[in-house]
């Protein structure tokens, strides 16, 4: 066991510190103003993911590059702090292409595409040329159990015939989305068992009966690249379009989080620790009560949370990109919930006492710190909701006293 | 003691319940549309507002309206309910001419105007045809300790100089507001003990060197009669405009408070009932993991603990409303610190767990939940953070400790 | 609405502070080391029971007293002050014959006993010559769930067989302690509705077969009454020992619940005031980094957060307490849940509060404070566990939303 | 970074499980009725010492153990883990030589002793043949400030004199115990600075003056080592009883404290698994509702809240444990106050919630729950209360954002 970073991680993490510094932070307050006005910032993104690419930051989460792919391969483990870092600015990880949902589709092509999807969806995806979505979360369906899941992916000749409402469909709108992967029921008889129903299908944007119905506001708040309600209605794409296999849907869907939560979970505690900071440094600049909001124990108490709360968390995360890393993402999947919950509610209340500790301010625009709230109790709902991942622990923890048939509580009790 | 209403009490909360059921409620999503534009929503407002006056449900908030004065005089116990019900659309308490932060400036001008204010700015006000604003959050003044306000009013010859700038000043945009009420030093020298060092006085928005810097949004949300960033440069108003006298802007900020923190405190607790019951609603339509929502557990666990906190806080609040009836505003300080702090944390609350149950659409505008959730945030900051509240209830029961002198831990320990 | 106490009302209360504060808190020291020695106090309580029957302070507990009864007759509103009063010293109680689980049989007894079963059990009762306990509670039945039991109580001819193991039985081992109201299952038959299986019958403690196996220490502590743990091994009593009729246990363990509950909870804010007062004394004495607990903001933090909670809590009681007298017992039963929850917790918190304040001493019995913390945690049990409370409240709210056939989410959302 | 133990740490682990398994798990209920009668249970303990030493599991906790010194050198990362399996068994400890407060005596002499007093006490406490105590905490003095200490060490010729009273020194009764190592003011003048007027002696038990007074009941437990009231009264040892130098008195308990808390810490988090365990095979046993507790979301919220509090907490302590090692104890200080203020809350929390799942059995001592709960809130003062810790954290947080001098602020505010 050994807790520090080896010499070449930590030069990578302050090779991706300095890119931040010097070309991402310098470039946010652009980013928002043109966001504010509704469109997507690509004249500030695209020269910087030049800029990235030719730094080697480029494609960092992906531990399977294969050599004529471009990008570093890191490990999760060895990516997980550079994910910590691009955090600090929402909009970051795209200039590294990094983000979601593309990492996740990414991830997805990369372990189940054919050759051509490879070449078709994939390269560009690598290159930063082109962006995805995925299409899952419906309205009508509980997301804490997605075989509530009713859009249907009919098969029908050489096609499948798509129909339904997803909503959430986060980078729809992004200028450069092409396609969306969709999660529908392939198969609606009882045959199959409950989790072999459903498959997932390559669908380009452009595609006939596929409309962009809204963009949906979170907490107010429309990101450029949009939370989507798409509705498909007689939808048509080729068989070969399935990712895959039919009714393989909810293994590839399982496979696809792992990473995809860790990159999210280690975003969260990059934020909470520029929560930290900003607390700190308002903390003491700012007086009531004649002396400095830093010197009074309530203050002092919330930052002392913050600090045992994201130590602690990050220290999860990481050991789940590990036993990712040394055990496949199978076998991180309880691990992966855990994080996700920990992390989600995490960022909502430390976020909330760096508001605090801003007084009003901490509501406006003029810190992160409200986008940052919102975002988390948000991210409460994104990959699954709280109780999706309380449900999974707990059902892990019960399975091992199962199989201990009461030997602690015959000694113990 | 009692703790039921008088049946002309639950007559007019019937009255209430009703108009609000069939005029205002029907209304609403027009108003939020036209909102949503950025237009004030005055030709919904208005004619509500004449069928409000002529229903007798006009101006309900103040016991003391004289003969001559338009509207309902009621206790604050009576006025209570009548909040609750109004609360559960936020933009109602107009339409009875009975919101913020109009009522507590109608209070202060009824209690301090000349008689050449009461014609110009009160009588204006009690018909609904003028509103007005008040302006006392200072950016660079941390809000839990108002001594800290820094905007000067400079008498010089007959006129007070204003220089200074404040935010967070709710209803300067609205199209029909007039004036400011305005906080700032007049005396700036150390004669004065802390407390009698600011004034009132009366600013109309029109005046040259006041500007209207910006709207603020909080949490992303852009309220229709605006959040306003002021700027006072050389702002010069007649002496006569003063409220009260030269030095007594903090007695009259103490008086102004108490009746518009019930009001504040009882439309929260309506939001509250209203999250319940949607809360409750969509936990019997929505299914996961082969059952209701409403059979489980953990979404009973959050529906029972809403109810049983906002009993408890309803009851706090009618307790302050029936203390001010009994013994006036200044005898229920401490109990209204109280019911703000009780009340702004207990809608963070009720809203988090309702969202929880509506699932990811509650994050989206699709209901009223996001926006009060975000809403209850910001009332951690209204009329003061949770902060300063804590510490008055602290000090109130450490002085009665103090005058204990030790008998209780003579005894007991 | 009324939120003060009539004159009368106030005077009672002030006559019990008095009584309470010359003659029981000088005496609580000696009670508590006879106590410790294991003996019951009762050289201690005797004489003051005679004082207080003489000062007119003996029964308060019981509304519908009847004139040849010894006692005073008051509703429940009015009793419920006095029983905070009491609070403040655990044994008090029974100084004014107002002691748990004698004032739950003493009311059963009222509403259900035939005139041989009063003359026989509950005169003695109401004069204070002889106690009871309340055999309910048992091992192997989750208390969450009373349709567990599983007691048997056999008609064999004209006598009640009774089988099966009991323990938290209250009061079994105080000196006067005459009999038990057992609950068990009459009816094992599917015949009876789940409800409707149960009786309640009189055992008086020395009939053969009735073993005490053991007192049941709570947290360490043994209570010199004890929380017995009774063997019941074909214990045979006359039908006529049965309570109501066959089959109407759990209606009757309904009726008994509601005004002891008051009772409790009650007294448990009797004790958060008095965690409060010395808490408060403490940290006006106690200094850390230079200056006292009291100018420190968590310290006044957790003294105004038990203050709103107590005073809520207290609201909620007296409210429960109100609806009782108005419209009996049943109206009030889901209040009487929630009275119950609520107060629980709340001793944990504010106790936990006060013993930090207290340091290492409030670990110890220097103080009453461990006691009192450790005795909220078992209050949480006491008369079902949180989640039975918790489940009852949210099912109440949940038949008001099916009630209302989505009529909010229609309109809201 | 790798999150895995070595094959050869993992096999002394193993050692350990299977240790505590054979031997001591097995005595644990004879261990207890002997407690239980207020003796010493040595019969118990001695044998199972002597096996201990003999099978390599012996003063592990002891990194710079010398080879003239019995036991095996473990570093602090590859004893903890030890430590948390141990930690099942409150009084197990022991066994292995590793108990408190001895552990952090033999620390200190280890690191501080002359030689005469490495003879005489060091070496009898690492061969289990003498045990010590420690006598730091005060009636009269927050423990949270141990500036506020009183007892005087003053020297007059060639010896101190020790005048004061002392509380809380664990060990004090045990039956091999010889001395103590008391903390006090040697220099009551001005000159000295705040964190150097205070020295650590050894005092011998049976030296003239002082006096066992009582043996503190913590939450009405009775340990049979005890927690005990100390007076000195004119106690006399020679000059050459201190340790380390005159004046050195914090920096010594500083050094002290670091490894001790992780042992600490470690054991709470053995003692939380072992909570775990239980709750999850009782959920599994006892039905409510028609059905397991194991199945309703809220116990499931309960076992997945603990799994992953708990695992969070001992990755924290783990890592200080490694920053031990790598680094130095002073390296790790504000680790090891993170680690403490952590893991003591945890063990509340966690021990609460297993309790909640017994029922009314969990407050008994059926099982080890009550008390590891009790003993858990008593840990929240053992080695300085919450508090105090996070004051260090916060401080430590702050100081990092006094040297960023506002550069986070500047740029995303």
């Amino acid at each position: 066991m050994e807790f520090g970073f080896s010499p070449d991680d930590l030069q990578l993490q302050e090779r991706m510190r300095e890119f931040m510094q010097r070309f991402v932070l310098p470039a946010n307050r652009d980013w928002l103003r043109l966001a504010e006005r509704g469109a997507y910032p690509s004249a500030i993104v695209e020269p910087l993911k030049a800029q990235a690419r030719e730094a080697g930051l480029w494609n960092l989460f992906l531990p399977g590059l294969r050599d004529d792919e471009p990008g570093t391969r890191l490990g999760n483990l060895q990516y997980a702090p550079l994910a910590e870092i691009m955090g600090r600015i929402p909009w970051a990880a795209e200039v590294f292409n990094c983000n979601a949902p593309d990492t996740g589709n990414m991830e997805l092509l990369h372990l189940f595409a054919t050759g051509a999807q490879r070449e078709r969806w994939l390269l560009p995806l690598l290159r930063g040329e082109m962006r995805s979505c995925f299409a899952m979360t419906e309205p009508d369906a509980a997301s804490s159990d997605a075989t509530n899941i009713a859009t249907t992916i009919r098969r029908v000749g050489d096609e499948y015939v798509i129909n339904g409402r997803k909503w959430f469909t986060t980078g729809a709108k992004h200028p450069l989305c092409r396609f969306a992967i969709v999660m529908g029921v392939s198969d609606e008889g009882a045959e199959a068992a409950r989790h072999e129903r459903h498959s997932m299908v390559i669908v380009p944007l452009d595609t006939p009966g596929l409309t962009l119905v809204r963009d949906l506001p979170i907490m107010n708040h429309h990101s450029p690249e949009g939370h989507c309600e798409l509705l498909f209605r007689d939808v048509r794409v080729p068989v070969a379009n399935v990712l895959g296999e039919e009714g393989r849907g909810f293994a590839l869907a399982q496979a696809r989080l792992g990473p995809g939560r860790v990159h999210h979970c280690m975003r969260t505690i990059g934020q909470c620790e520029l929560a930290i900071e900003l607390m700190c440094e308002r903390a003491l600049e700012r007086r009531a009560f004649g002396k400095a909001l830093a010197e009074q124990a309530n203050v002092q108490d919330w930052i002392a949370e913050s600090r045992v709360e994201v130590d602690q968390a990050r220290l999860l995360v990481l050991r789940a990109a590990w036993l990712m890393d040394a055990q496949g993402n199978k076998a991180a999947q309880v691990d992966v919930s855990a994080i996700k919950l920990v992390s989600a509610r995490l960022q909502v209340r430390v976020l909330d006492r760096a508001m605090q500790v801003f007084g009003a301010m901490g509501l406006t625009a003029d810190t992160p710190l409200a986008f940052l709230w919102t975002w988390g109790r948000a991210f409460r709902f994104v990959d699954g909701p709280d109780e999706v991942h309380l449900r999974t622990v707990a059902r892990a923890e019960l399975a091992k006293a199962k199989a201990n048939r009461g030997a602690t509580l015959a000694y113990y009790a």
